[in-house]
């Protein structure tokens, strides 16, 4: 429908939400208090038409229509009177299902959903193309973020190399409170008071949601298909309080990164914490902040940072997608950019290579050392510094932090195997990965 | 013209460019290395159709068929086969009429040119709205990075508050330098052996590159007109290498800042070197690089970083802005968001406050502080820290570094106005603002 306004067409554009949780309440609230100026911007007016609750009793952080609220997917995937649905569900199942019956029924699609997207993005941005329809994403990956517009639009010249984020903000949190002398379970109870972390933290701490969104970020920047299966993800369980503070003293911190290369054997992808360097751009990201380098042929270096989620940053995105949609459906026009242009291999991971930190507790007697180095030379694995720790002289334990030379995954994961059959070794190690 | 690829439409849209520069060879360089893929991934290919150059026997960095040379503006904005034009000779005469004629005459304009958009911006995007044309202008900031349509498009449900940018190159890599030793002089001469600097740098040291470049995102940000000459700006021509060093005892870094906020009276913008503490996000942007920071009421502090110059990272804006007007003219779309939304005044900068340093030197005998700290009383200037560096004994002199508390502009300047008249301070004295 449109209006008439200043003279100029201001065209309506009726919306149906999916959801109206902390991401859903924060953009209806959005569009109400700002949506007079958004249309006098774009010449374009959002209506909400729908809004689909699981419980319309429920007490929400903004003032719905209750005549609007449904618990019936239907009676929003199905009202031909909607141009553009607003999924923000979250999660893959049912909402994958309702975002292709939107798409497949002819509406646009805007969704803040990364596992979704992470796994059906491909299939699901081919259907939006075939039905002439847009399907926008920019709140799935960090946030006020705008990076997949940046890596969709903005670098599009570029041939993009290599992606380092910090991208997961509650394992972000933990680990800036671990640098600060917490430990772990302290850190995690701190985020859960303060609402980063859920109850259920493991899709945050084990490294499955950054492993969503660098999936997105990689097949966006590459160009190329990399499903979530095929990154290795590690989370960040088993780092310790002195993990940190070993590598404060080389000049480290330690952050989940989520890091992509692509080279000419194809696309390494990873999320795994990592020990980077206190002058690395990504060393200063602290907190619930997240940041993006990507480094492309043209534009050499370039960072986004911000905050990658909460319900403001992430309903500043919904809209700037949802004026994005209206800005080409007031001429029917969709954005088809191409994203899957190579078929490039996604490179098992134990090929790859790395410098490594090795923490090991061992029995405090002569000769473990040379045992455990012997190992990692048979390996073909050369140790750039050795450090012995002392712990509790009582137990005979000491602790030994050992970094590498740049050595093969699947070589050190081997020597870290039969380094821990060695009956001077102690459980309670550590392995992760250092950015050079 | 349409061609058929694929059995999709593939339109070709054909170019006219004015300059073939650093920037105009790199971005025609970049279309014939990538346009094939280009073309594939926007469905649109762009053909260069006439090129305006000074010396068509000049060499360049890029081979251009000699036939689409040309030294006559004319043969280039009256060729109605031209669909849109490159305007890349910068400097405001005569870019901005060229731009002004290429858009009255219906065609689309892409350009990098800073003082053109900063002058003349406003008045040449309601053209373009008038004409119904495309007026891009991506890579007048920046470079590489994508800050303009960062600001017209992902921030657009932003109430944006305040920027802080680190802007113009040359200065920061002379900045960089002399952080780290070097004065004045012969970090400016390095900069101009790089490139980085010109012949006669007077428009980057005195900070007036800046200065447009901080126009055109204050008006894009706050959805007002802030024109360059209401941006005060000073150069940093009189900072001397101590300055760095008293800075860095004090916890650091001298930047040339670039600086707008919006409040209750209006807009305050002002480039000027500035103390910013070494924590500070903008702390760490060293020699050529540039860094934006946007606070906006929805996604609180966001940052964008990389390098603002150069012919590959500005082709690389460039061509994402010839993608984005292929996209708009696949359907005859143009990008017709809001620019100038509120009348916001400028603040007078004289009634802006800041924390101030003030490097005096003054004869080093007894009462002389008396005399300083009592001006300042006078003045209603609060002192905060003072500290009293010996120079050289034999000479009589030494040199009094003060920090105020908040402290209004136009009393500041009264002030030092009057403490240069005492017959006890010496001439070279620095006056700098400090950023919280």
């Amino acid at each position: 429908m449109n209006l008439s306004r200043g003279g100029e067409q201001i065209k309506r554009i009726n919306l149906g939400f999916l959801g109206a949780g902390v991401v859903g309440a924060g953009t209806l609230d959005l569009l109400q208090r700002r949506g007079d100026q958004i249309a006098g911007a774009i010449g374009a007016e959002f209506a909400v038409r729908r809004v689909l609750v699981r419980d319309p009793s429920r007490p929400r952080a903004v003032a719905i229509d209750p005549s609007l609220l449904t618990t019936d997917a239907s009676a929003v995937l199905d009202d031909p009177s909607l141009d553009l649905i607003v999924e923000l569900i979250g999660g893959e199942n049912p909402a994958a299902e309702y975002i292709a019956r939107a798409l497949q029924s002819g509406k646009h699609v805007v969704t803040a959903n990364k596992e979704v997207i992470a796994k059906h993005g491909v299939e699901l941005l081919d259907l939006a193309n075939r039905r002439n329809v847009n399907l926008f994403f920019e709140a799935s990956v960090g946030g006020g973020i705008p990076v997949i517009g940046v890596l969709r639009h903005d670098l599009i010249a570029n041939e993009i190399t290599s992606l380092r984020a910090v991208i997961n903000g509650t394992t972000n949190f933990i680990l800036t409170e671990m640098e600060q002398g917490r430990d772990y379970d302290a850190a995690l109870q701190q985020a859960q008071r303060l609402g980063y972390a859920e109850a259920d933290p493991s899709n945050d701490v084990d490294g499955v949601d950054a492993a969503y969104k660098l999936a997105i970020l990689s097949t966006l920047a590459f160009r190329t298909n990399v499903r979530p299966d095929q990154i290795q993800h590690f989370g960040i369980r088993a780092l310790r309080q002195k993990d940190f503070q070993y590598a404060a003293g080389m000049g480290y911190v330690i952050k989940l990164l989520a890091a992509a290369d692509v080279g000419p054997r194809g696309v390494e992808a990873s999320v795994r914490p990592t020990l980077i360097p206190t002058s690395h751009h990504l060393a200063s990201v602290k907190g619930v902040f997240n940041a993006v380098l990507i480094d492309g042929d043209q534009i050499d270096q370039f960072m986004l940072y911000g905050r990658g989620a909460g319900a403001r940053p992430t309903a500043s995105a919904v809209v700037a997608d949802l004026c994005a949609v209206a800005h080409n459906l007031q001429r029917n026009v969709i954005d088809r950019v191409e994203i899957v242009h190579h078929r490039r291999p996604v490179v098992d991971f134990g090929d790859t290579q790395s410098r490594y930190y090795l923490r090991l507790q061992v029995a405090d007697r002569p000769g473990v050392l040379a045992q455990i180095a012997h190992v990692l030379g048979e390996n073909q694995i050369s140790i750039a510094s050795v450090m012995q720790h002392e712990t509790d002289d009582t137990v005979g334990v000491a602790e030994i932090v050992i970094m590498t030379h740049l050595a093969v995954e699947r070589r050190m994961t081997a020597a870290l195997t039969e380094i821990k059959t060695l009956d001077v070794v102690r459980e309670n190690s550590a392995f992760i990965r250092v950015e050079r």
